[in-house]
């Protein structure tokens, strides 16, 4: 899940468009956000797990192709994502790693190469900074962006089709607009099934089991305004928390906010 | 603005399908509705004006899309819409006509041959009947048809852009949806801007300055659901009001429901 302000790039030494120069900064040691960075390109969540998880992990991201948008998905032991761009290595191309064993994290690092294992398996999904990418560019407002700030995020009681040891309630995101912006964002956000798509619903939150003041892990602005409707979104923090609900030997993902910067631009993933 | 169950057209003695032998019936004296007749073919709101208002009736028609999407039009004294279909003669193919001298309704008639003069533009628009059947086809359900009734239709707050002496607020139809079909009803119509496209506003009714037991001219179904929120879509009828706003000296209309059947696919009308 990335959530960017482009000027929060602005503060940094190294070049924040370039993709390539994105990743080589983080391998020589930037651990920051990647909100803002190479803008127009998709940014990723990671979750890396052994293989003896990777099927039904797998079989999860297509039963719940809106929280789990799958972008690309490594063989084995292969640290390269290739078909995400240039001489990506998830072993230290993501700024922060978080490590879960048993579903508890265990470790926060820079580099994965004294984790890196022949067996693991990298799942790259898409996040809704490529949508909030096209919402903004067609003048819809994203004011908890005006204020650094992300998107609401909520547990819902609409429950994910599981698969295997992996399930999890849908998490979502809120972002509130006049219902005229609403339908303009439900058009817009159609177009990019690829990192989450549609909206799930609009309107009362408690129809899906949501209390607007009560964030998930705190995460985000709950605010909507008198004349606006709060628009939820699946979230990628869905298949984390499917993953921690499993409880694999091992389930490496980025840290929030620090994101997989790709190659792949954002208009690639629209599909009209 | 055609509704329709397609049920309602098994009772009749002539072949309900094909288009053309739809209009040869009409011709023969048919004058009833044409609810149901012709399925996945598009049937067109008429609008017939002496040349003089013209000009000004298609630039209102260019200023507000949504409630006038604009299929054909004709030259000026030619009774045949070619474009619509074969052997389309306006003065004949439509069931029943209304007659308005300076905003005034001064006939019902059905068959126009009479009133024809060499002066008279026929404007042809698309109508809501074309996405209802994309709603259906997808498994939306549209109660009101199925109780024999229309979507409801209301007069909103919100003014079109005038154009000329053609101004008018703009009147919608309404139809329920739970949160989820809303989106989805939304996506549906997005795909249709020749038969007026996606929504206009959902939620509050007072927001658009709308009274959901207050129809215009009492017609159709304003009952939502426990679960459902009112979804608006811009209606045909709102053109009709501004040229009856405008009282040219004669304007011609369909009566409502029984429209123009064109040889036109609904599924022609798709833009992606």
């Amino acid at each position: 899940m990335a959530h960017s302000t482009p000027s929060l790039a602005s503060a940094h030494a190294f070049d924040t468009v370039n993709p390539a120069s994105v990743r080589q900064a983080i391998r020589k040691g930037y651990t920051g956000y990647t909100a803002g960075f190479s803008p127009g390109r998709v940014q990723a969540n990671i979750c890396i797990l052994p293989k003896q998880y990777a099927e039904d992990f797998l079989l999860y991201c297509q039963r719940n192709p809106q929280p789990c948008p799958l972008l690309a998905r490594s063989d084995a032991g292969d640290p390269m994502l290739t078909s995400l761009g240039t001489d990506i290595d998830i072993r230290t191309d993501v700024p922060l790693y978080h490590v879960f064993e048993h579903g508890e994290l265990v470790a926060e690092v820079s580099d994965l190469r004294g984790y890196w294992r022949d067996d693991l398996v990298t799942f790259a999904m898409g996040c809704s900074f490529s949508f909030e990418e096209a919402l903004i560019q067609d003048g819809l407002p994203l004011r908890f962006l005006d204020e650094g700030r992300v998107a609401g995020v909520y547990q819902t009681t609409l429950m994910t089709r599981a698969a295997g040891a992996f399930h999890a309630p849908l998490v979502v995101t809120m972002r509130p607009f006049t219902p005229a912006d609403a339908i303009r964002a439900i058009q817009i956000t159609s177009r990019f099934p690829g990192v989450h798509g549609a909206p799930v619903h609009f309107g009362d939150p408690s129809r899906i089991g949501v209390d607007l003041g009560v964030r998930y892990r705190d995460v985000g602005s709950g605010f909507v305004g008198e004349d606006e409707v709060p628009v939820f979104w699946a979230c990628g923090l869905t298949p984390q928390l499917a993953a921690a609900n499993a409880k694999p030997s091992l389930c490496i993902t980025h840290a929030p906010s620090s994101m997989l910067v790709t190659d792949l631009r954002n208009s690639s993933l629209a599909v009209f």
